[in-house]
């Protein structure tokens, strides 16, 4: 599936790189800046492979102008004009402004630049480990600023799709306390769980006489660094009651110092696989709901945002889902450029519409 | 797919239920004597949903003998002919034998008569829980008798295949003690795996300083009552190391008590995730390196033997896969008889040649 898009900007930046302006590359394989090197190579395919580079057959300015293909490029220096037409920038966290408890470099200046630029900013994020009033504090010890109204989370959007089925029975989370936090302040009771924790494992014995609460009408997974087998046990047993499967998000790790971390994706899959079943809903992005969240909750006029996200499989699929005006991957987190390569190769997947070392260069 | 079989036994047992001889009835969606109604409504769908009853055209004897596709039977009383060509059994043990800790009714006797009938046993099980000589003991408390040389577990499968391969480097195991103490009778040495115990979980950090021993070539993975967070980022990390990802089994999950308990498949589902790649092998049913064992280390000649177990898409796949003579599916465990029904409907999966509530059928 190819993406069809009106691409000004990949004019733009392609006129520019033509006269000596600004670095742009297409899509080939083609040497980056030494000082990029390390960003493009040292992150993880989530592809599990690296595959041929993509051969695209558009060669010139106009043939690119013509093309209903998207047709990725490099950016190898800032082109700030790239915003001009954008209002609103719908930032992912992880691998964008940070990596783990590391800020990337630049991001603290671009966001500043960013909001000095007038532009609505939105930090939606899949982690579920933190509530958004835990982000706000995250954002302040990096000593970058941010609301809690500008933050979405998946554990907010798994929450906020629970309550908008009216929801009135209880949920057992597996995740971080920004799961149960975000539960909580919508008025959505959190069991207590009793039996699914205090055991270093479950034998056949205890899963016998393993009792889950009736009451329980939904099962919320994200990332949970205390999963174990008797939780895995206490979800999939609740799900066959009848409980709602609700993933916060399918990510299945996070590039962690160059190597991946597992994320909420490998604890769904746990759960799905022992349960039966498949999630009822993921909320996180690329979800519909979501994509609604953000329309009508925040306004959000796709055909004014720019999407940045590193993952081609989650963000940049919700751009694409959302016919955003301007996607942009940053190779400073999961998804590489040979990543995009493939997917322009296989033809299947999201295609961004320009990939950049890091947030920064969208900004100079 | 439909299964090209000759069904003798079939014509023998249909021309018998005709006559008004042994109960045997086709596939359709008939009552079943009242003793049987809870074994088959009792056990959950590993397909996760009940699809409508297969329509079988065939309606006369005849027509059965012409069809190339297999036409499942469900026996309602026993039919000792049905072994007559039969020189080997291949037996699965939970949900064929036992349930968790529980002897299936009459299987103690059915594998007595096996026996004095002069049949080759092998009891082929997926559950990598036990090492063979912990499967023998298990027999004797349970009261029946089983050699270790008839004994050949998931675990001993993945073992053998490592061997095979003149493995020389260390094995990260997540799994109960079976798997470690096949792989160390074979001479493989099993990593103490330092860092991947002793922590409640693994937050970001801790994960950072993780260090993988450079010396582990394979992550063996059968189903883990301990299995937590930090183990599966071990794992994780070991194979994006370059180890290889060798699963005992798939089966997501194992009948106890007419609930899914999670089995090794949905460990395996998350450590596939979290590592962005799908296991190098799974050792157990229905791998094609499972039947090169059975055909060239326990001689079985499955033009002459029976297939029997509980699950459609492990057990049954295998005879279906080795061509064996007689694949019978026991309804005292995962699969149930509205499996067949949907498997038979959808054209796609492993069809028995008959279907039966317990073992004890086979032999009267």
């Amino acid at each position: 599936m190819f993406v069809r898009a009106q691409v000004d900007y990949a004019h733009r930046a392609a006129s520019s790189f033509a006269s000596g302006g600004c670095g742009v590359r297409k899509l080939s394989a083609v040497p980056v800046f030494p000082r990029h090197q390390e960003l493009l190579q040292n992150t993880r395919s989530p592809l599990g492979s690296r595959l041929a580079p993509a051969r695209l057959q558009a060669t010139s300015t106009s043939e690119m102008r013509e093309s209903v293909r998207v047709s990725p490029m490099l950016l190898e220096e800032p082109v700030p004009a790239i915003l001009e037409d954008i209002d609103t920038l719908v930032l992912d966290c992880d691998g964008v402004l940070w990596q783990g408890e590391d800020l990337i470099e630049g991001s603290k200046e671009a966001l500043i630049k960013l909001r000095e630029a007038g532009k609505q900013l939105l930090f939606v994020t899949n982690n579920s480990s933190k509530s958004r009033a835990m982000y706000v504090e995250k954002f302040r010890k990096l000593g970058i600023h941010a609301e809690k109204e500008e933050i979405i989370g998946a554990s907010y959007a798994a929450a906020a799709w629970l309550k908008n089925q009216n929801f009135d029975k209880k949920v057992f989370s597996i995740g971080d306390v920004g799961v149960s936090l975000e539960l909580e302040e919508l008025g959505i009771e959190v069991a207590s769980a009793e039996g699914a924790e205090g055991g270093p494992g479950c034998n056949v014995d205890q899963f016998k006489e393993l009792k889950v609460d009736e009451d329980i009408g939904a099962v919320v997974v994200g990332c949970d660094q205390a999963f174990d087998y008797r939780k895995l046990c206490y979800a999939s047993v609740a799900i066959q009651q009848g409980a709602a499967f609700v993933a916060t998000n399918a990510d299945s790790a996070d590039s962690i110092g160059g190597r991946l971390m597992p994320g909420a994706g490998a604890m769904v899959e746990a759960i799905a696989a022992a349960a039966a079943t498949r999630p009822t809903l993921v909320a996180g992005k690329p979800s519909p709901w979501l994509l609604q969240l953000l329309r009508t909750e925040f306004g959000v006029d796709f055909s004014r945002a720019c999407v940045v996200g590193d993952r081609l499989d989650t963000d940049i699929q919700m751009g694409v889902d959302a016919g955003a005006k301007l996607n942009v991957l940053t190779l400073s987190g999961v998804s590489t450029w040979a990543d995009v390569e493939a997917v322009q190769e296989a033809g299947e997947g999201a295609v961004p519409h320009v990939a950049v070392p890091t947030l920064s260069y969208l900004v100079g």
